[in-house]
């Protein structure tokens, strides 16, 4: 029998008891999972850094894994637990938009809210839904429990607006929507598009008041320092410096804009 | 037959080999174990911060989970290396009161003092019992040698004392004992305790030169930037902001007073 | 059957979801496999570093695991991706020096350039390997497959230099090698070296203005605050402060030289 794959998203960090007391609760109901981070050092409270991230990551975990995904600013309140089965996984966390890049980019089969506390921890507290709801509710769907017996159905959830780049006559407008680690800056901006508007032509990327000819294949391509464009490991055009950060070197933050324009 | 759980909490961050070797030692003996960590970001030898992390994490995992703690600055001196059998699980670690506060919660049933070489790496460093006598002891645990084999029986053990609230004609005067990544600052004050305390009374709880009135089920409750205090999903009455730092707020560290009073 | 193991050290950090989506390659092609981090905290492109840290974990995983090293400068650049066979273990990662160290400690078997790319994930991009290309052998490895379908022989492949200490006629000069998170000097002086270099006298380590006389047996008999030489964990001569920070005293960086003089 395979060992059911559940994955793990949140805004928790690594250093308090949240992240280990989640991963409890799944291994005191299915000791058979395996447990995977995604990360856990998503900006507090991000709800679109966390959609980003788990946009990037889902697809590449097999069929059937199940991500758990809470950065949840309204723990407690009004908003839903819900659990969104996709072509190919489950999707559980809170219905603020988290989960929604990357369901949708898998088609929604199915969407029920979280009421039925025979799978919640016996003792609900009114600020920790990752331990007592989605972490149990994930370890059952392991045991193979249907979505039905979750709760009600939802005929509609809560979508992320990223934005989508915008053409003109005289270029294609994105934004800087997410800046990694190594200071990479990465835009909304796809492949396709990026090709869809060049038609072969050579494209300078302007980023604040700097201009960056044409595309790298690598990062490799780039001089040591200098900024340079290329398509990065998601498929979304971004700018970065060869043994340095873009981001310092550009002093750009996320929603500023970036227009492609033809040389 | 059912998979081991070994959790692992040190000091030892995750950026050194540490951590991992301590990981390769377990699978050297028992390569069907699974490992989870608690956390490796325990302030350097903040033994009380341990301590309670530990204590807020281990009850949710199964029956059996052997507790790997390490957070160790008399290593290689005098303090004994030690296994405390509880009724449900196993923690191993310094006898420096590291382990007290979660092996006592759960009733000691054993304790005894590591000591047999049998059990150890073949080399033993002066500076890394968590790789060369933790590891492997934990390891040989999932195989199923019996406590005693180990070394000899421990009448005690340190016991870490984090004090308990005190409650006089006017209050209840507790204490910080943990400040988490959010900036929640947590006290050592139990839900019961204030029950008891209010008797049906609304609450006011002094920190520092504020006062907050009343408490709230969640997060979600507090107006944005403002003091709240509400139990939090530990059980202990904590001081939160909505979207912000209750920490950087009060400017409070771990130790200082917080009083309760009805109003 | 077994669970095999794969290692996992990158310079990606743990915020993005580069880790991740390895781990979910991995997963996909065999979802038995047992993933443990070494780190992903090595200092960006810091090769040297990435390589005492695999070098001093490598050899406590049992006997076939998998070690997948990424820290790449020259990802997409004509370096090559390689498998290094030693007698235990298979070293994933790019042919820069990285795996060497910890490779050639066990002895290099055979070594292969992976070329074949029936073993890689269907769509290359040129700046993410770890993901397309080291994650998806590592898992097919596991699955069986001999390296010699990977792509052709390889008859040598980078070497690190770390340096030897040197033994002049007043003393042994080594360098500072690696410093760990608790502020541990650490050189590249084996403990044998020690041995033979002393032939029983007793010992004087300098380091930058600063004597430290004989070497201690571990931590805790330092005096708190003092400066203190021993044989660490690894096996090497280090300067370290008892509830303190060596590098801090010492001011001293990766490269600078220690002296180790008899009394």
């Amino acid at each position: 029998m395979k060992r059911p794959i559940i994955t793990l998203l949140t805004d928790f960090g690594t250093r308090d008891h949240y992240v280990a007391s989640m991963k409890g609760v799944i291994l005191g109901i299915n000791p058979r999972c395996s447990l995977i981070d995604i990360t856990h050092d998503v900006r507090p409270q991000d709800i679109e850094e966390g959609a980003f991230i788990l946009a990037n990551t889902f697809s590449y975990f097999p069929k059937g894994t199940i991500h758990v995904a809470v950065v949840d600013p309204g723990v407690g309140g009004p908003r839903k637990p819900v659990l969104l089965v996709t072509r190919n996984y489950f999707f559980l966390g809170p219905d603020n938009g988290l989960l929604s890049l990357a369901a949708e980019a898998d088609t929604v089969k199915q969407a029920m809210e979280l009421t039925n506390p025979k799978f919640f921890l016996p003792r609900i507290s009114a600020t920790f839904h990752g331990r007592d709801i989605f972490a149990p509710v994930a370890a059952h769907l392991t045991l193979g429990i249907r979505p039905g017996v979750l709760g009600p159905k939802l005929e509609s959830w809560v979508k992320l607006d990223l934005g989508e780049p915008v053409a003109t006559g005289s270029g294609l407008t994105g934004k800087v929507f997410y800046i990694d680690a190594f200071g990479n800056v990465i835009t909304n901006i796809r492949e396709h598009q990026l090709l869809q508007f060049s038609r072969g032509r050579s494209l300078v990327i302007r980023a604040g008041t700097r201009s960056i000819r044409g595309l790298k294949k690598g990062y490799c391509e780039g001089r040591k320092g200098a900024l340079m464009a290329l398509v990065g490991s998601g498929g979304f055009l971004e700018i970065s410096v060869r043994e340095g950060s873009a981001q310092k070197t550009l002093r750009m933050r996320r929603g500023d804009k970036i227009k492609v324009v033809t040389d």
